[in-house]
């Protein structure tokens, strides 16, 4: 039987959250706040800066550490923050850990090596040293579109140290999903397997999964909520239509455009000025804009219509 | 909410049969109907004559001729036959759906065209061609990795032809059965969507599917009956550690070996002569039968202890 | 030094030359005796029924056996013909290959098993039997987007076999094919090497490949013959403009439409009636006709007025 | 004709050469000068800071600086220094060609954006932006397994811009590479191809390159010289052999071992002390030490032995 989440470390959905820029192409530190307590009262679970939709990779390693900041403190421990820690290296990566700690974050999350591929045997050791190292604990994250493959036998073996608490998979895989929590559950029960693929959110919380990280949840928290809730409760009759309005939403934003800008046009009808990205627009991806208002509404009825 | 396997065309376990050759390597008529038998007394749902499990490229068009004759003949109607009818051309096809007809098939599986791969606009005109002339109903077989990927759009003007009443899917990729589900079901409730690829047979039931072929009911009937029933009954938690041991011998049986040598080394075990393949085997992949008989045991113990 | 043409035992450019069909889908046998002569006269080094352009896989096994026999008919001697024997399985294949020797064939092109990805030890394992059993030279065709892949190794073990005497490339991947030059050489000065993706026609010439199997020549033999002599002769300077015209050809044929369909639309700018594919055509898959025409007739041009 | 090297911008080989550290992880700044006195004594035309090989992602942007200018002013202008420039985000790499502009680098590379996959119009902006307004001249670096593909179309728009002086490409495709060609050089003669991918440095560099980064120069520069100018001087007969031992080598330090761990060993053996990478070595991947020391030192006799 799949552990309840209340015996796991991680649970409920955290928001991947983008970071608003001003007219400069700055943090816009005031918006970032407005957004951060909008999501709280919306009911996400938690938070996640420095994650792929809150483009990592375009911030100065001092700008992610801003970022984490703020959101820890706008969090104020209403809400876990899951922080995203990955440096240009171990020691650098095992520096932001000991920073995330001190502003409060629960945990962090390291994507797996990226740019190089690198084999199953060097991802573990990546892990495994700063697994061995960090003050604080430590998800990993798993996205082989984007980064180096954690395998299964490589998730068994780091589950070994205590430090490691879970993972998130945004490969959308539940058979390799459930082939990980095969290896793991029988000597760590607590550990914490989050999806990270809205078309696959409702199985995979089905099968096992205790939460995850859903980029539509920065746009939809009203719905992604309610989606987690009814999974978490086993009503599939319900949950079913609601996954599949999700991925429609999810399709939009993510497909139809280069992660994030999707996500931005749609914080946008939120509400929230988010900004140009750092990574400028391609004018052939353009966001259908109507469709993406005409979705987003049709959502929020769902989510508030229908809540008990 | 899910249709109810009532209102679906086809449901259950359909197993995608081997077929025995003897010493000379021909079909050694015999044994498979001695196979046949003892597949329908194990509780398979159906039986799906040349799949890829079946080595359907492996034996010339009469020899796929004679496989359906006599697993029709010797089905006698106990259980429906699901036939593999791709043949070199939609001609050749189409005469083929007519000989399976009379043989009493239930339906025919078309895989989509493989050695080239097709945009989707030619995949959608080749079944649209079968769909309209074909004399027998029609499930669409997609492999991507096989064959060319049949997508969500062409699924959904498919769907536009009564004879087409179902889809296979060997990709394991839940999200987009979900988006196929939710392209067709509203126009054709009937139509039935099966799972091929076990480490995602209970999250797939759980979503909506009906059924599946799977090759281990071919080794394994107890067994893949008792897991398909749970999860048609919504029992998750007894399902899933029944599905990670499912899936523990389907990475033996077809991650070990080329397909479908593992699947021949297990049938075996379950003591059935079913020959050397006409593909000479790869000294290198050689099938860890000792390991292998433990599973089947396991789970054949876990089949019938448990079994209410 | 590579070898010179003289040593191996295939060289030259062989057109993999499609069927023609009447308006009933069947083989116009008249015509593909006209479309022969028409070739062999243009200067075509040999030809090559049954291959993917050839659409091999859409004819019966009958079907395949009567092209071969056409064509080695109406060659008459001219030129070798290179025929495409792959069949259901190794029993069949080395019937066809029986056959092929019977009418006339110089020697056999067997693609590596398709469907299935099988490991290089089965790959191997195909071929080698092929190659003890074979009554005609045997090349192996390699072509990985379609085929299970044929490695490094499993070539240089091959070339242990006197009987298979070359291999075929499809992939177009330069260091590949040195590297089994590099393996294959000392001990077989005779295999040939032959290319068979246009891009990498002219550099794949000049680092040992002592001809090929070009779409192309199907169209503009006049063109291909002509670049293969400059290629051959050492004639960089003036190859290199060569090859870039006839890759925009390729890449207009080839990748703007299903294979082989932007072929069809070509050689019925020559002059011929192909008829239609037995594959429905994808009417999203548009040829660009006047552009087609236009390239076309300069790349006649380019053969007319500089042929010394 | 190919334009000669003296036509373009950029020619020769240029050493993507790795970054020694010492003991405690930090840039062992004596031994990098050391190493870029050996490599210009050896012959090397150019050097390469801060390209894959040397691991840029590793390294803090502060350190990328430290490295650019070390290796600038070692070189102190006795071959020019090509630097990668690649930071979080275009500000920041505007920055980092400022900065190498001052130190004395003849021109920037620039690999396209990374972890995201980018589209191909957004990848164009990217670097419009760049080139636009860079101080430095700016090469394209494409290398596809790691980071968004640049296509042929992209190239083509980005060499309208006067600072944009050449491409890099690390596919091995020659095909793409001569479409590449053929769409920029009737605009731009001046426009340089440089390869990166050493089993096929001898054909690109027939085909119209003038130039190379390879990481096997920082290994036998006196072998990768001699080849460049066997291929150079169109004499194929003698380069071809030597292209093959140098593909020999390539797959041990690149296909048996993580990028660069093998590169770091071979250097090691002309007497360097590169110390310990910052990503953990798999001690799967082991080198084959003797194994190497043979290939290099055979090399290394082809080299000097032939010498004219």
């Amino acid at each position: 039987m799949p552990a309840s989440p209340t015996q796991k470390s991680l649970s409920g959905v955290f928001t991947p959250n983008m970071t608003p820029l001003d007219d400069r192409g700055e943090i816009n530190e005031d918006e970032l706040r407005r957004y951060v307590d909008w999501l709280i009262e919306r009911g996400v679970h938690g938070l996640y800066p420095n994650g792929s939709t809150g483009e990592f990779t375009r911030f100065t390693a001092e700008e992610r550490r801003r970022i984490t900041r703020i959101i820890c403190e706008q969090a104020r421990g209403r809400v876990p923050v899951l922080a995203g820690a990955a440096e240009a290296n171990i020691r650098e990566t095992l520096r932001a850990c000991e920073a995330y700690l001190e502003y409060g974050a629960r945990a962090v999350a390291i994507v797996s090596p990226f740019y190089y591929r690198l084999s199953p045997g060097a991802v573990y050791e990546y892990f495994r040293e700063i697994g061995r190292n960090s003050p604080i604990d430590v998800t990993l994250y798993n996205i082989p579109m984007f980064a180096s493959p954690i395998d299964v036998p490589t998730v068994q073996r780091l589950a070994e140290l205590p430090r490691i608490i879970g993972m998130k998979d945004s490969s959308g895989d539940i058979g390799q999903m459930m082939r990980m929590m095969a290896a793991v559950e029988p000597h760590r029960p607590d550990f914490s397997f989050l999806a990270g693929w809205e078309p696959t959110m409702l199985p995979m919380l089905l099968v096992g999964c205790t939460g995850g990280t859903h980029a539509t949840s920065g746009i939809v928290p009203e719905f992604t909520r309610k989606l987690y809730e009814l999974a978490a409760s086993g009503n599939i009759a319900e949950a079913r239509p609601l996954q599949m309005q999700l991925t429609e939403l999810f399709d939009l934003v993510v497909y139809s455009a280069n992660l994030p800008e999707g996500v931005r046009a749609a914080v946008e009808l939120r509400g929230f000025q988010f900004g140009a990205s750092r990574q400028p627009a391609d004018p052939a991806q353009h966001v259908d804009r109507p469709r993406l208002s005409r979705i987003v509404h049709r959502l929020l009825e769902v989510a508030s219509a229908e809540r008990p």
